[in-house]
């Protein structure tokens, strides 16, 4: 399969090399990293096998990489304003988009730009970060669900997913991919959000406080209501579940805080915003997510001078 | 009349001060300002007049008071916990004791300690702090309003009203002083809390921000509703009136943000958890308050060394 990774951060380099070593044609969009990797090449750290990548296939424009069948887009979605300028090369007539983005609205902003025949959504269950240009460490984990961004599975669909397993990684198809996003949102809008919001806190630091804890729970029943309202339901179950494997994590700090003391840009629409326009629309209450997303819109925006 | 000042930092060295101008017997109880103030004195500068006060009664013990006419309780209601030990010896069997403190459950607490019908409540609202040991800077208003802790006025609180008066104070009698205590509760919920939680924001700041203006309407109106659950009715027009007002007010620091920047302890339990708990108890969803108190608890509490 041609593929085309746009943005290759720590998320698009890890599976884009995956998928070069299993022999597929995949070619990367690159910027700041695209000299580091053209002289020095792509090393990867990882427990799934360390990997250093020569002649890489980097380009430093769409235009030169041309049409593919799938486009992977692994940019962060505040950089969405970027795609509708960067993605057109990179279609033919039958070029499918895969996002791996976080939060709602990234299917919908691309459909609305490409057709929303094109798009599919996926997410990525992986821990990993960029140390250094050229240079990716993959700590753990790694798996991807991944489904037509509207509706059910599809051959096409089901054809990435193999393709995804061939170059051994764990992949599975989504029915809903909606449902799916919602799902993850149970907790990464609690504890994302909160992790910035209490003042850098990790997990650990969110559970042990009996206040933080009921908040975080309370979060969750409030997307777990809207998912509902808006025909995803989601059993109030998973609350505990999510509790009790959240409690082995130790002082894990969620990538929106990691990305937050970096002084990165934070998701606040993708993960807060849309999910707070979805539940209001569809006439839902979601007053702690409508508190939280207010107090993340002012923090992760650098202060004027005043 | 006999007074004795417990808590002489800026509001109480003010209002003390004021009160033996006028004539009464006033001695105040100081700590850590009172070799300074024996040494050169009491300086206050206001716009009601500036004064170099020499020879001041401070004293470093309560014993040394004795019993007087009226205790003043104006400690932060963070050192509540030095009231008990601290307050008996200026007791006699007619002392009245006013506290001036924010937020809910220090009339209850005093009262537990020393019998509930020595205790009257009052709100100072008074622009003013300690810029130096020995050193008041008083910027402007300056009213009082007080009352008795449990149920509408008597003769004893007229006639402290009337003390203050006497004083050159703007004093009125409080005929529901729990209502009083909400009332200011409207504002200063959202405003003091956000603008700790929301980043170090002034009034200016969270106004500006159409997300956070709209989460101080949505906490006015859950503090109102709390408080007409607890039958002490505040009409919603306050909520438009409440904005107006602070729309004039620039970037104004609330006191809570002056105190957190300073690292001084922020009377969380006083101005958000214990109406929060009382709310609660009356069946009132207050979930941004929940929040939000949730993250002041943690936010000004000195993080643990892990």
């Amino acid at each position: 399969m041609k593929i085309a990774i746009v943005g290759s951060g720590a998320i698009g380099c890890y599976y884009g090399a995956r998928l070069l070593q299993a022999g597929n044609d995949v070619r990367f969009l690159m910027r700041s990293d695209l000299e580091t990797v053209r002289s020095q090449g792509l090393r990867i750290m990882s427990p799934a096998g360390n990997a250093h990548l020569h002649n890489l296939p980097a380009y430093a424009t769409t235009g030169e990489i041309g049409p593919v069948d799938l486009v992977f887009i692994a940019l962060k979605s505040t950089a969405n304003d970027a795609l509708p300028a960067l993605v057109p090369p990179l279609l033919g007539p039958d070029t499918a988009i895969l996002t791996l983005q976080n939060g709602l609205g990234n299917e919908e902003f691309l459909g609305s730009h490409f057709g929303h025949q094109r798009i599919l959504g996926g997410l990525g269950f992986v821990c990993i970060t960029r140390t250094a240009p050229g240079v990716i460490e993959h700590y753990g984990h790694g798996s991807i669900v991944l489904g037509e961004a509207r509706g059910p599975g599809t051959p096409r669909a089901e054809n990435i997913v193999a393709t995804f397993l061939a170059a051994h990684i764990q992949c599975r198809l989504a029915h809903d991919m909606v449902w799916e996003h919602w799902r993850k949102l149970v907790w990464n809008i609690p504890f994302n959000g909160l992790s910035i919001a209490a003042g850098k806190a990790t997990v650990e630091d969110l559970l042990a406080s009996p206040v933080l804890r009921r908040e975080v729970e309370e979060l969750m029943l409030e997307v777990i209501t809207a998912a509902g309202a808006l025909a995803h339901p989601i059993d109030q179950s998973v609350v505990p579940f999510e509790i009790e494997r959240s409690l082995i994590m130790g002082p894990y700090r969620p990538s929106s805080l990691v990305d937050y003391e970096r002084g990165l840009p934070v998701e606040v629409e993708a993960i807060w915003g849309e999910p707070l326009r979805q539940a209001l629309d569809a006439g839902i209450q979601v007053p702690r997510l409508s508190l939280l997303h207010a107090l993340l819109t002012r923090l992760t925006t650098p202060p004027t001078l005043t």
